[in-house]
């Protein structure tokens, strides 16, 4: 591997861009690649299997583009998919995940604590989050609530509106998560509806976003490995999509602040 | 053709299961085979082409299960795939889908009146419905709305409560529909918010729910074709889907009353 590949970004569909802006933030000079799979969208609600098989063929389809790393911006498929795409790729790139970096975070900074998560079903349901941060010891006390109509809400535009409110209130309001001092927004979407949240709880608790941790986290080991790209001129980025329509094109405005030109890739023909 | 051959249903997931409940009830004896595409659902945000090559290859397995005529439970297949699967079916079956039987019971009860139309995306861009009301020539003043988070919120339960009322006022507020004396609801979801869109309009005017209408098309084919099936005891039902989950058999009874046992048959492995 040498430093100027391009760092491939994968996601159902366009949430994954929240995390693709923060890496850009972060490593403005990388070239990245990035693949949603909107043709499936959303991955939310889709059983751990079919998950699956969607991201090996994807990832076939980033090494084929050369990609250093692999870093999948999506929960539910982070939770079903990460192991697998990891044997797969073995030493042909770096597979990471939107999880572990997150559970690195609370397991330092949430120590016997109680805190909250809330994603998509396949998400909750996986019990990734979960296991992964008692094998941290770390005494912390996570409850989880699948949420699984907020992603669409948001790619709807809905947020900081009325909806949106209403919507987020009825599933904070759970009683699972009564007392927590920390909350997890374990999919890629939620950045967006992040104050919205933070008003619910009036700024009482923290918000764990994990788009700048999971950047982060990728910094740390393009450093580590001196695979972080040198050059001084700003990198490219492409962004294909297993199914384009113009909508899908209107709302990657929501996630990201370039410009977004989607191609089609028909990967399932 | 015999009348002993099964009706085959197809949906992007479970909402045509609304259709095929009005169906059950008003052709108790006919064998019917319902496919749900729940590896790909939601189809409403999908491309035609995508839609398109979707409904062909449920179209061979149902094609491949005898089905006599073959019903596209969903507007946004029916609107996107209507003409290429009656192309492809030929003579092998009747296709019918839930656009016409609803065009022309508006066309002969609201000549001259303006009527409103709430949908997917897909179906709304499509212009179906617009193309074939027009064709009627009954002075119909349509206006149509894309209300693209209501099914992802129905399969979620969230009917009759607040959150739905306010989506809903959100979505029906839209000046276009201001004045209109009728409602499509051009989904095959949106039976189940029928009382809180209502509610909304205050009782004050039509909405006009196609299962019903659409089950009356196919018994009216079946009869005139004298392909309606003669056996005295109940037909059998067969539940398909391409993805399994067990939240899409927990939200099935939201959609269809008596037991529903979906099968996974893996269509696109």
């Amino acid at each position: 591997m040498n430093p100027s590949q391009p760092i491939g970004i994968f996601d159902s569909g366009i949430g994954g861009l929240t995390v693709a802006q923060a890496i850009r933030r972060k490593l403005p000079n990388e070239n990245i690649i990035y693949f949603g799979d909107t043709a499936h969208l959303p991955y939310g609600d889709k059983s751990a299997h079919a998950i699956q098989a969607y991201a090996i063929k994807i990832c076939d389809f980033l090494l084929k583009n050369n990609c250093k790393t692999i870093l999948i911006a999506c929960n539910s498929a982070s939770a079903a998919a990460y192991e697998l795409v990891k044997e797969y790729t073995a030493s042909k790139a770096k597979v990471l995940n939107v999880i572990d970096p997150i559970v690195d975070f609370v397991s330092s900074e949430f120590a016997n604590k109680k805190i909250g998560l809330i994603g998509t079903r396949a998400t909750v349901q996986s019990i990734a989050y979960r296991k992964k941060i008692k094998a941290k010891n770390q005494g912390i006390d996570l409850k989880s609530v699948a949420t699984p109509l907020l992603a669409s809400m948001i790619e709807e535009g809905f947020f900081n509106n009325s909806i949106s409110k209403v919507v987020i209130e009825k599933y904070l309001s759970n009683k699972k998560l009564a007392g927590i001092e920390g909350l997890i927004l374990a999919c890629t979407h939620y950045p967006l509806i992040k104050s919205d949240i933070q008003a619910f709880y009036k700024k009482s608790i923290e918000i764990i976003d994990g788009s700048a941790i999971v950047a982060d986290a990728l910094e740390t080991y393009l450093t580590q490995t001196q695979l972080k790209n040198p050059q001084e001129e700003k990198g490219n980025m492409q962004f294909f999509v297993s199914d384009f329509t113009q909508s899908f094109e209107a709302s990657s405005k929501l996630f990201f602040d370039e410009k977004v030109n989607l191609v089609e890739y028909p990967l399932w023909e």
